[in-house]
Protein backbone atom coordinates (compact mmCIF):
# COMPACT_ATOMS: atom_id res chain seq x y z
CA UNK A 1 0.00 0.00 0.00
CA UNK A 2 1.57 3.35 -1.02
CA UNK A 3 2.07 5.87 1.48
CA UNK A 4 1.32 9.85 1.85
CA UNK A 5 2.22 12.57 4.57
CA UNK A 6 1.05 15.85 4.18
CA UNK A 7 2.05 19.27 5.43
CA UNK A 8 -0.20 21.96 5.82
CA UNK A 9 1.82 25.89 6.51
CA UNK A 10 0.10 29.33 7.46
CA UNK A 11 -0.04 30.54 10.83
CA UNK A 12 -4.00 31.23 10.61
CA UNK A 13 -4.34 27.17 10.86
CA UNK A 14 -2.39 27.37 14.77
CA UNK A 15 -3.90 30.55 16.05
CA UNK A 16 -7.62 28.94 15.18
CA UNK A 17 -8.18 31.71 12.76
CA UNK A 18 -8.64 29.21 10.19
CA UNK A 19 -9.92 25.36 10.66
CA UNK A 20 -7.80 22.87 8.26
CA UNK A 21 -9.44 22.13 4.82
CA UNK A 22 -6.84 20.99 2.95
CA UNK A 23 -5.30 18.24 5.32
CA UNK A 24 -8.92 16.74 5.20
CA UNK A 25 -9.88 17.24 1.43
CA UNK A 26 -6.65 15.48 0.47
CA UNK A 27 -6.84 12.64 3.24
CA UNK A 28 -9.72 11.84 1.65
CA UNK A 29 -9.03 11.77 -2.04
CA UNK A 30 -5.67 9.94 -1.13
CA UNK A 31 -7.75 7.12 1.16
CA UNK A 32 -10.14 6.40 -1.82
CA UNK A 33 -6.88 6.18 -4.31
CA UNK A 34 -5.85 3.64 -1.88
CA UNK A 35 -2.67 5.37 0.04
CA UNK A 36 -2.24 4.93 3.63
CA UNK A 37 -2.17 8.75 5.10
CA UNK A 38 0.16 8.22 8.20
CA UNK A 39 0.79 11.83 9.42
CA UNK A 40 -0.34 14.81 8.63
CA UNK A 41 1.23 18.21 10.04
CA UNK A 42 0.43 21.96 10.42
CA UNK A 43 3.70 24.36 11.09
CA UNK A 44 3.78 28.43 11.32
CA UNK A 45 5.07 30.67 8.70
CA UNK A 46 8.60 30.56 9.97
CA UNK A 47 11.75 28.54 7.58
CA UNK A 48 13.35 27.06 10.02
CA UNK A 49 9.85 25.28 11.71
CA UNK A 50 8.93 24.56 8.03
CA UNK A 51 11.95 22.86 7.39
CA UNK A 52 11.96 20.82 10.14
CA UNK A 53 8.01 19.78 9.29
CA UNK A 54 9.25 18.64 5.75
CA UNK A 55 12.40 17.10 7.13
CA UNK A 56 10.53 15.16 9.85
CA UNK A 57 7.79 14.20 7.46
CA UNK A 58 10.60 13.08 4.99
CA UNK A 59 12.84 10.96 6.87
CA UNK A 60 9.52 9.04 7.37
CA UNK A 61 10.29 7.98 3.55
CA UNK A 62 6.46 8.44 2.57
CA UNK A 63 5.98 7.92 -1.16
CA UNK A 64 3.96 10.87 -1.41
CA UNK A 65 4.39 14.02 0.58
CA UNK A 66 1.81 16.77 -0.32
CA UNK A 67 2.34 20.35 1.35
CA UNK A 68 -0.22 23.00 0.86
CA UNK A 69 0.13 27.17 1.48
CA UNK A 70 2.69 29.79 1.57
CA UNK A 71 3.61 29.70 -2.37
CA UNK A 72 1.94 33.05 -2.82
CA UNK A 73 3.26 36.99 -3.30
CA UNK A 74 3.36 38.11 0.09
CA UNK A 75 6.33 38.00 2.07
CA UNK A 76 5.10 35.59 4.62
CA UNK A 77 5.10 33.12 1.43
CA UNK A 78 8.16 31.01 2.62
CA UNK A 79 7.35 27.78 1.76
CA UNK A 80 9.63 27.06 -1.30
CA UNK A 81 12.78 28.72 0.23
CA UNK A 82 12.04 26.69 3.14
CA UNK A 83 12.13 23.73 0.85
CA UNK A 84 15.10 24.44 -0.77
CA UNK A 85 16.96 25.25 2.39
CA UNK A 86 15.68 21.66 3.86
CA UNK A 87 17.03 19.93 0.77
CA UNK A 88 20.00 22.45 0.22
CA UNK A 89 19.09 23.31 -3.37
CA UNK A 90 19.55 26.42 -4.71
CA UNK A 91 16.07 28.58 -5.56
CA UNK A 92 16.06 29.62 -9.22
CA UNK A 93 14.13 31.11 -12.02
CA UNK A 94 12.01 28.69 -14.15
CA UNK A 95 11.00 30.21 -17.19
CA UNK A 96 8.05 27.78 -17.35
CA UNK A 97 6.77 29.04 -13.84
CA UNK A 98 7.16 32.42 -15.34
CA UNK A 99 5.03 31.42 -18.20
CA UNK A 100 2.37 30.49 -16.51
CA UNK A 101 2.65 33.39 -13.95
CA UNK A 102 2.22 35.58 -16.93
CA UNK A 103 -0.23 33.64 -18.68
CA UNK A 104 -2.91 33.94 -16.05
CA UNK A 105 -2.32 37.95 -15.35
CA UNK A 106 -2.91 37.62 -19.28
CA UNK A 107 -6.33 36.03 -18.79
CA UNK A 108 -7.74 38.15 -16.10
CA UNK A 109 -6.29 41.29 -18.08
CA UNK A 110 -8.62 39.73 -20.92
CA UNK A 111 -11.23 39.21 -19.33
CA UNK A 112 -11.34 42.32 -17.76
CA UNK A 113 -10.71 41.24 -13.78
CA UNK A 114 -7.49 43.24 -13.50
CA UNK A 115 -6.34 46.52 -15.32
CA UNK A 116 -2.39 45.87 -14.52
CA UNK A 117 -0.04 43.00 -13.96
CA UNK A 118 0.85 42.36 -10.06
CA UNK A 119 4.07 43.79 -8.96
CA UNK A 120 7.02 42.55 -10.96
CA UNK A 121 9.06 41.03 -8.03
CA UNK A 122 5.89 39.42 -7.04
CA UNK A 123 5.36 37.71 -10.22
CA UNK A 124 8.92 36.86 -9.88
CA UNK A 125 8.85 35.21 -6.63
CA UNK A 126 5.70 32.84 -7.89
CA UNK A 127 8.47 31.72 -10.42
CA UNK A 128 11.54 30.72 -8.39
CA UNK A 129 11.33 27.42 -7.57
CA UNK A 130 14.09 25.00 -5.81
CA UNK A 131 16.13 23.81 -8.93
CA UNK A 132 15.60 20.55 -10.51
CA UNK A 133 11.49 21.06 -9.49
CA UNK A 134 8.70 21.19 -12.22
CA UNK A 135 6.04 23.67 -11.92
CA UNK A 136 2.21 22.54 -12.17
CA UNK A 137 -0.60 24.94 -14.01
CA UNK A 138 -2.76 26.58 -11.49
CA UNK A 139 -6.53 26.67 -13.36
CA UNK A 140 -7.95 28.95 -10.73
CA UNK A 141 -4.96 31.52 -9.41
CA UNK A 142 -1.91 32.84 -9.89
CA UNK A 143 0.51 30.81 -8.40
CA UNK A 144 1.75 27.27 -9.81
CA UNK A 145 2.25 24.40 -7.88
CA UNK A 146 5.38 22.28 -7.34
CA UNK A 147 6.96 19.04 -8.04
CA UNK A 148 9.88 17.72 -6.85
CA UNK A 149 11.40 14.46 -6.20
CA UNK A 150 13.33 13.56 -3.44
CA UNK A 151 15.08 10.31 -1.77
CA UNK A 152 11.87 8.29 -3.04
CA UNK A 153 9.84 10.91 -2.22
CA UNK A 154 7.34 12.51 -4.51
CA UNK A 155 6.84 16.24 -3.30
CA UNK A 156 4.20 18.38 -4.53
CA UNK A 157 3.56 21.77 -3.19
CA UNK A 158 0.11 23.39 -3.37
CA UNK A 159 -0.95 26.72 -2.66
CA UNK A 160 -3.44 27.09 0.47
CA UNK A 161 -6.40 28.39 -0.94
CA UNK A 162 -8.53 25.32 -1.39
CA UNK A 163 -10.10 25.77 -4.63
CA UNK A 164 -6.49 26.38 -5.89
CA UNK A 165 -5.43 23.08 -4.39
CA UNK A 166 -8.29 20.99 -5.42
CA UNK A 167 -8.14 22.47 -8.92
CA UNK A 168 -3.79 21.33 -9.46
CA UNK A 169 -4.51 18.20 -7.54
CA UNK A 170 -7.37 16.86 -9.66
CA UNK A 171 -5.57 18.36 -13.06
CA UNK A 172 -1.92 17.33 -12.08
CA UNK A 173 -1.32 15.61 -9.63
CA UNK A 174 -4.39 12.50 -9.25
CA UNK A 175 -3.77 11.59 -12.86
CA UNK A 176 -0.19 11.14 -12.36
CA UNK A 177 -0.60 9.30 -9.15
CA UNK A 178 -3.05 7.02 -10.06
CA UNK A 179 -1.11 6.01 -13.18
CA UNK A 180 2.81 5.97 -10.83
CA UNK A 181 1.32 3.86 -7.86
CA UNK A 182 -2.12 2.11 -9.09
CA UNK A 183 -3.33 1.38 -5.74
CA UNK A 184 -6.44 0.08 -5.96
CA UNK A 185 -9.45 0.93 -5.05
CA UNK A 186 -10.65 1.75 -1.47
CA UNK A 187 -14.28 0.99 0.07
CA UNK A 188 -15.87 1.47 3.17
CA UNK A 189 -18.99 0.24 5.10
CA UNK A 190 -20.30 1.17 8.51
CA UNK A 191 -22.69 -0.06 10.96
CA UNK A 192 -24.28 1.13 14.17
CA UNK A 193 -23.92 -0.90 17.32
CA UNK A 194 -26.50 -0.04 20.17
CA UNK A 195 -24.84 -0.20 23.24
CA UNK A 196 -24.49 1.93 26.23
CA UNK A 197 -20.72 1.78 26.91
CA UNK A 198 -17.93 1.55 24.13
CA UNK A 199 -16.07 -0.67 26.37
CA UNK A 200 -18.48 -3.43 25.93
CA UNK A 201 -17.61 -3.59 22.08
CA UNK A 202 -13.99 -3.90 22.87
CA UNK A 203 -13.84 -7.87 22.58
CA UNK A 204 -15.49 -8.45 20.19
CA UNK A 205 -14.04 -5.44 17.72
CA UNK A 206 -10.79 -6.94 18.94
CA UNK A 207 -11.93 -10.21 17.79
CA UNK A 208 -13.31 -9.15 14.31
CA UNK A 209 -10.24 -7.68 13.68
CA UNK A 210 -7.97 -10.52 13.78
CA UNK A 211 -10.00 -12.37 11.96
CA UNK A 212 -9.80 -10.01 9.33
CA UNK A 213 -6.14 -8.09 9.51
CA UNK A 214 -5.92 -6.41 5.83
CA UNK A 215 -9.55 -4.55 7.00
CA UNK A 216 -9.48 -1.27 8.62
CA UNK A 217 -11.92 -1.17 11.52
CA UNK A 218 -12.55 1.17 13.98
CA UNK A 219 -15.29 2.20 16.49
CA UNK A 220 -15.54 6.52 16.33
CA UNK A 221 -16.28 7.43 20.17
CA UNK A 222 -19.03 9.00 21.56
CA UNK A 223 -19.73 11.16 24.94
CA UNK A 224 -22.77 9.93 27.39
CA UNK A 225 -25.62 10.05 26.61
CA UNK A 226 -24.93 10.12 23.14
CA UNK A 227 -23.88 6.83 22.41
CA UNK A 228 -26.69 4.92 23.68
CA UNK A 229 -29.50 7.49 21.91
CA UNK A 230 -27.65 6.90 18.52
CA UNK A 231 -25.42 4.10 18.94
CA UNK A 232 -21.78 3.81 18.12
CA UNK A 233 -20.63 3.90 14.37
CA UNK A 234 -18.01 1.36 13.36
CA UNK A 235 -16.17 1.36 10.08
CA UNK A 236 -14.81 -0.98 8.02
CA UNK A 237 -12.12 0.51 5.09
CA UNK A 238 -10.77 -2.11 2.79
CA UNK A 239 -8.08 -1.82 -0.33
CA UNK A 240 -8.55 -4.08 -3.30
CA UNK A 241 -7.49 -4.44 -6.97
CA UNK A 242 -11.15 -4.25 -8.00
CA UNK A 243 -14.15 -1.78 -6.22
CA UNK A 244 -16.12 -5.50 -6.25
CA UNK A 245 -13.61 -6.96 -4.00
CA UNK A 246 -12.83 -3.93 -1.24
CA UNK A 247 -16.86 -3.70 -0.75
CA UNK A 248 -16.73 -6.99 -0.32
CA UNK A 249 -14.33 -7.43 2.15
CA UNK A 250 -15.44 -4.54 4.35
CA UNK A 251 -18.72 -5.86 4.43
CA UNK A 252 -17.55 -9.33 5.70
CA UNK A 253 -15.76 -7.87 7.65
CA UNK A 254 -19.19 -5.97 9.02
CA UNK A 255 -21.19 -9.06 8.72
CA UNK A 256 -18.80 -11.35 11.48
CA UNK A 257 -19.57 -8.43 13.71
CA UNK A 258 -22.80 -8.34 13.88
CA UNK A 259 -23.04 -11.78 14.42
CA UNK A 260 -20.06 -11.44 17.44
CA UNK A 261 -22.09 -8.11 18.71
CA UNK A 262 -24.95 -9.80 18.85
CA UNK A 263 -24.02 -13.02 20.42
CA UNK A 264 -22.06 -10.83 22.64
CA UNK A 265 -25.86 -9.61 23.85
CA UNK A 266 -25.71 -5.93 21.94
CA UNK A 267 -28.09 -4.89 19.11
CA UNK A 268 -26.77 -3.99 16.15
CA UNK A 269 -28.77 -1.56 13.10
CA UNK A 270 -28.22 -1.92 9.28
CA UNK A 271 -24.81 -1.65 7.19
CA UNK A 272 -24.21 1.01 5.03
CA UNK A 273 -21.76 1.46 2.21
CA UNK A 274 -20.05 5.49 2.74
CA UNK A 275 -18.33 5.25 -0.75
CA UNK A 276 -19.03 4.08 -3.70
CA UNK B 1 6.02 33.99 24.76
CA UNK B 2 5.22 30.65 25.92
CA UNK B 3 4.93 28.11 22.98
CA UNK B 4 2.81 24.82 22.57
CA UNK B 5 2.65 21.55 19.99
CA UNK B 6 -0.01 19.52 19.65
CA UNK B 7 -0.22 15.75 18.06
CA UNK B 8 -3.91 14.50 17.40
CA UNK B 9 -4.04 10.39 16.82
CA UNK B 10 -6.45 8.88 15.29
CA UNK B 11 -6.83 6.60 11.54
CA UNK B 12 -9.99 8.45 11.30
CA UNK B 13 -8.50 11.60 11.08
CA UNK B 14 -6.08 10.74 8.20
CA UNK B 15 -8.52 8.34 6.31
CA UNK B 16 -10.78 11.55 5.58
CA UNK B 17 -13.33 10.07 7.58
CA UNK B 18 -13.19 12.65 10.83
CA UNK B 19 -12.52 16.82 10.18
CA UNK B 20 -10.14 17.32 12.93
CA UNK B 21 -11.67 19.72 15.66
CA UNK B 22 -9.54 19.34 18.21
CA UNK B 23 -6.36 20.76 17.21
CA UNK B 24 -8.80 23.67 16.00
CA UNK B 25 -10.18 24.30 19.00
CA UNK B 26 -6.89 23.77 20.99
CA UNK B 27 -5.18 26.15 18.68
CA UNK B 28 -8.26 28.80 19.32
CA UNK B 29 -8.19 28.13 23.25
CA UNK B 30 -4.34 28.63 23.76
CA UNK B 31 -4.10 31.53 21.15
CA UNK B 32 -6.53 33.64 23.15
CA UNK B 33 -4.56 32.55 26.36
CA UNK B 34 -1.21 34.18 24.98
CA UNK B 35 0.62 31.11 23.46
CA UNK B 36 2.76 30.52 20.20
CA UNK B 37 0.99 27.17 18.98
CA UNK B 38 3.97 26.04 16.79
CA UNK B 39 3.28 23.08 15.25
CA UNK B 40 0.24 20.32 14.89
CA UNK B 41 0.61 16.90 13.91
CA UNK B 42 -1.90 14.30 13.04
CA UNK B 43 -0.63 10.19 13.56
CA UNK B 44 -2.49 6.73 12.92
CA UNK B 45 -3.26 4.39 15.59
CA UNK B 46 0.30 3.11 15.25
CA UNK B 47 2.54 3.39 17.96
CA UNK B 48 5.61 3.47 16.30
CA UNK B 49 3.91 6.43 14.20
CA UNK B 50 2.58 7.81 17.78
CA UNK B 51 5.79 7.84 18.98
CA UNK B 52 7.57 8.97 15.92
CA UNK B 53 5.00 12.07 16.42
CA UNK B 54 5.67 12.32 19.98
CA UNK B 55 9.44 12.73 20.06
CA UNK B 56 9.62 14.91 16.87
CA UNK B 57 7.52 17.33 19.08
CA UNK B 58 8.93 17.59 21.82
CA UNK B 59 12.52 17.64 20.14
CA UNK B 60 11.56 21.23 19.65
CA UNK B 61 11.15 21.90 23.24
CA UNK B 62 7.38 23.52 23.39
CA UNK B 63 6.71 24.84 27.04
CA UNK B 64 3.65 22.08 26.53
CA UNK B 65 2.14 19.77 24.62
CA UNK B 66 -1.04 18.60 24.15
CA UNK B 67 -2.06 15.28 22.53
CA UNK B 68 -5.38 13.68 21.95
CA UNK B 69 -6.92 10.73 21.08
CA UNK B 70 -6.39 7.02 21.62
CA UNK B 71 -7.43 7.01 25.91
CA UNK B 72 -10.45 4.72 25.42
CA UNK B 73 -11.16 0.94 26.21
CA UNK B 74 -10.28 -0.39 22.79
CA UNK B 75 -7.32 -2.20 21.79
CA UNK B 76 -6.39 0.38 18.73
CA UNK B 77 -6.39 2.85 21.73
CA UNK B 78 -2.26 3.04 22.05
CA UNK B 79 -1.40 6.56 23.17
CA UNK B 80 -0.21 5.82 26.59
CA UNK B 81 1.74 2.99 25.65
CA UNK B 82 3.54 4.65 22.73
CA UNK B 83 4.19 7.36 25.03
CA UNK B 84 5.93 5.41 27.68
CA UNK B 85 7.68 3.97 24.88
CA UNK B 86 9.10 7.10 23.58
CA UNK B 87 10.15 8.53 27.10
CA UNK B 88 11.34 4.37 27.96
CA UNK B 89 9.10 4.74 31.34
CA UNK B 90 6.95 1.12 32.36
CA UNK B 91 3.53 1.79 32.32
CA UNK B 92 1.72 1.23 35.86
CA UNK B 93 -1.27 1.09 37.14
CA UNK B 94 -2.54 4.52 39.00
CA UNK B 95 -4.40 3.78 41.83
CA UNK B 96 -5.80 7.57 41.77
CA UNK B 97 -6.86 7.03 37.87
CA UNK B 98 -8.57 3.93 38.98
CA UNK B 99 -10.23 5.36 41.39
CA UNK B 100 -11.35 7.89 38.91
CA UNK B 101 -12.63 5.51 36.32
CA UNK B 102 -14.83 3.06 39.01
CA UNK B 103 -16.38 6.31 40.38
CA UNK B 104 -17.00 7.81 36.78
CA UNK B 105 -18.98 3.75 36.59
CA UNK B 106 -20.11 4.33 40.02
CA UNK B 107 -21.96 7.89 38.85
CA UNK B 108 -23.27 5.82 35.57
CA UNK B 109 -24.78 3.06 37.76
CA UNK B 110 -26.51 5.18 39.90
CA UNK B 111 -27.89 7.62 37.15
CA UNK B 112 -28.93 4.58 35.21
CA UNK B 113 -27.14 5.13 32.22
CA UNK B 114 -25.80 1.62 32.84
CA UNK B 115 -26.56 -1.81 34.49
CA UNK B 116 -23.08 -3.12 34.78
CA UNK B 117 -19.56 -1.80 34.43
CA UNK B 118 -17.38 -2.17 31.60
CA UNK B 119 -15.12 -5.05 31.18
CA UNK B 120 -12.44 -5.50 34.26
CA UNK B 121 -9.24 -5.45 31.32
CA UNK B 122 -11.10 -2.51 29.82
CA UNK B 123 -11.28 -0.51 33.33
CA UNK B 124 -7.98 -1.71 34.41
CA UNK B 125 -6.26 -0.71 30.73
CA UNK B 126 -8.00 3.24 31.44
CA UNK B 127 -6.04 3.19 34.54
CA UNK B 128 -2.41 2.02 33.31
CA UNK B 129 -0.30 5.46 33.13
CA UNK B 130 3.31 6.11 32.38
CA UNK B 131 5.31 6.26 35.77
CA UNK B 132 5.54 9.69 37.19
CA UNK B 133 2.00 10.53 35.02
CA UNK B 134 -0.74 12.73 36.83
CA UNK B 135 -4.23 11.39 35.86
CA UNK B 136 -6.73 14.21 35.64
CA UNK B 137 -10.75 13.72 36.39
CA UNK B 138 -12.82 13.46 33.29
CA UNK B 139 -16.03 15.50 34.24
CA UNK B 140 -18.58 13.71 31.00
CA UNK B 141 -16.43 10.39 30.50
CA UNK B 142 -14.96 7.56 31.68
CA UNK B 143 -10.93 7.77 30.33
CA UNK B 144 -9.15 10.38 32.48
CA UNK B 145 -6.95 12.48 31.15
CA UNK B 146 -3.35 12.38 32.02
CA UNK B 147 -0.70 14.95 32.31
CA UNK B 148 3.39 14.42 32.58
CA UNK B 149 6.43 16.26 32.57
CA UNK B 150 9.15 15.66 30.75
CA UNK B 151 12.94 17.67 29.98
CA UNK B 152 10.79 21.17 30.77
CA UNK B 153 8.21 20.06 28.55
CA UNK B 154 4.39 19.86 30.76
CA UNK B 155 2.66 16.89 28.10
CA UNK B 156 -1.00 16.64 28.66
CA UNK B 157 -3.20 13.49 26.76
CA UNK B 158 -6.51 13.69 26.09
CA UNK B 159 -9.50 11.96 25.23
CA UNK B 160 -10.32 12.14 21.47
CA UNK B 161 -13.93 12.87 21.82
CA UNK B 162 -14.46 16.59 21.52
CA UNK B 163 -17.07 16.71 24.64
CA UNK B 164 -14.70 15.19 26.93
CA UNK B 165 -11.30 17.22 25.36
CA UNK B 166 -12.83 20.22 26.03
CA UNK B 167 -14.31 19.51 29.46
CA UNK B 168 -10.84 18.31 30.90
CA UNK B 169 -9.20 21.40 29.25
CA UNK B 170 -11.65 23.63 30.94
CA UNK B 171 -11.62 21.77 34.18
CA UNK B 172 -8.28 21.00 34.88
CA UNK B 173 -5.77 22.50 31.59
CA UNK B 174 -6.91 26.03 30.86
CA UNK B 175 -6.42 27.28 35.15
CA UNK B 176 -3.12 25.67 34.86
CA UNK B 177 -1.68 27.16 32.40
CA UNK B 178 -2.57 30.50 33.30
CA UNK B 179 -1.20 29.58 36.53
CA UNK B 180 2.15 28.74 34.98
CA UNK B 181 3.12 30.65 32.28
CA UNK B 182 0.40 33.63 32.63
CA UNK B 183 0.97 34.39 29.22
CA UNK B 184 -1.04 37.71 28.75
CA UNK B 185 -4.19 38.24 26.75
CA UNK B 186 -4.34 37.71 22.98
CA UNK B 187 -6.31 40.45 21.00
CA UNK B 188 -7.44 40.58 17.50
CA UNK B 189 -8.71 42.79 15.10
CA UNK B 190 -9.71 42.30 11.08
CA UNK B 191 -9.75 44.66 8.45
CA UNK B 192 -11.29 43.96 4.83
CA UNK B 193 -9.32 45.65 1.60
CA UNK B 194 -10.65 45.99 -1.46
CA UNK B 195 -8.18 44.94 -4.03
CA UNK B 196 -8.28 42.49 -7.28
CA UNK B 197 -5.07 40.95 -6.69
CA UNK B 198 -3.36 39.77 -3.39
CA UNK B 199 -0.15 40.89 -4.96
CA UNK B 200 -1.46 44.31 -4.79
CA UNK B 201 -1.28 44.27 -1.03
CA UNK B 202 2.33 42.58 -0.36
CA UNK B 203 4.40 45.98 -0.24
CA UNK B 204 1.99 47.73 2.08
CA UNK B 205 1.53 44.36 4.23
CA UNK B 206 5.19 43.90 4.28
CA UNK B 207 6.39 48.19 4.99
CA UNK B 208 3.50 47.81 8.06
CA UNK B 209 4.33 44.54 9.44
CA UNK B 210 8.53 46.04 9.39
CA UNK B 211 7.11 48.72 11.60
CA UNK B 212 5.20 46.68 13.78
CA UNK B 213 7.38 43.60 14.69
CA UNK B 214 5.26 42.81 17.51
CA UNK B 215 2.18 42.20 16.10
CA UNK B 216 0.95 39.25 14.02
CA UNK B 217 -0.10 40.30 10.58
CA UNK B 218 -1.62 38.46 8.14
CA UNK B 219 -3.52 38.33 4.66
CA UNK B 220 -6.04 35.51 3.88
CA UNK B 221 -5.98 34.91 0.67
CA UNK B 222 -8.94 34.33 -1.88
CA UNK B 223 -9.56 32.68 -4.94
CA UNK B 224 -10.78 35.28 -7.91
CA UNK B 225 -13.03 36.49 -8.20
CA UNK B 226 -14.21 36.14 -4.59
CA UNK B 227 -11.35 38.62 -3.75
CA UNK B 228 -12.55 41.44 -5.66
CA UNK B 229 -16.11 40.87 -4.58
CA UNK B 230 -15.55 40.46 -0.99
CA UNK B 231 -12.02 42.11 -0.20
CA UNK B 232 -9.18 40.46 1.07
CA UNK B 233 -8.95 39.84 5.03
CA UNK B 234 -6.60 41.02 7.16
CA UNK B 235 -5.72 40.05 11.07
CA UNK B 236 -3.61 41.99 13.23
CA UNK B 237 -3.27 40.07 16.53
CA UNK B 238 -1.11 41.06 19.75
CA UNK B 239 0.01 39.74 23.09
CA UNK B 240 0.01 42.58 25.47
CA UNK B 241 -0.25 42.24 29.19
CA UNK B 242 -3.65 43.36 29.99
CA UNK B 243 -6.25 43.67 26.96
CA UNK B 244 -6.21 47.32 26.45
CA UNK B 245 -2.86 47.41 25.31
CA UNK B 246 -3.14 44.07 23.46
CA UNK B 247 -6.73 45.77 21.78
CA UNK B 248 -4.41 49.16 20.93
CA UNK B 249 -1.97 47.83 19.59
CA UNK B 250 -3.74 45.66 16.89
CA UNK B 251 -5.91 48.42 16.22
CA UNK B 252 -2.97 50.79 15.64
CA UNK B 253 -1.44 48.38 12.91
CA UNK B 254 -4.69 48.40 10.94
CA UNK B 255 -4.77 51.95 11.49
CA UNK B 256 -1.35 52.12 10.05
CA UNK B 257 -2.31 49.46 7.13
CA UNK B 258 -5.59 51.48 6.41
CA UNK B 259 -3.41 54.60 5.43
CA UNK B 260 -0.86 52.36 3.93
CA UNK B 261 -3.27 50.80 1.30
CA UNK B 262 -4.77 54.08 0.60
CA UNK B 263 -2.26 55.96 0.00
CA UNK B 264 -1.28 52.98 -2.76
CA UNK B 265 -4.68 53.67 -4.37
CA UNK B 266 -6.39 50.26 -2.39
CA UNK B 267 -9.79 51.29 -0.70
CA UNK B 268 -10.28 49.86 2.52
CA UNK B 269 -13.33 48.23 4.65
CA UNK B 270 -13.80 49.16 8.66
CA UNK B 271 -11.84 47.65 11.17
CA UNK B 272 -13.39 45.13 13.76
CA UNK B 273 -12.36 43.41 16.98
CA UNK B 274 -12.64 39.72 16.37
CA UNK B 275 -11.85 38.81 19.75
CA UNK B 276 -12.85 40.39 22.67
Amino acid sequence: MPTASLLAIGNELLNGVVRDANLFALSQYLTQMGFSVDYAAMVRDDPTKIAHGLLFLLAQQPDVLLCSGGLGPTEDDLTLSALAEALQLPLALNSTAADLVENHYDRLLTQHYLTQRGPTFARIKMAMLPLGATPLPNPVGTAPGVKLEHQGTVIYVLPGVPAELEAIFAASIAPELLHRFNPGTWAEHTLLVHCDDEADLAIPLRDVARRHPDVYLKSLAKPFPAASVEGLQVIAGALASTAAEAHAAAQATLDDLRRTAEAAGLSVGEIHASTD
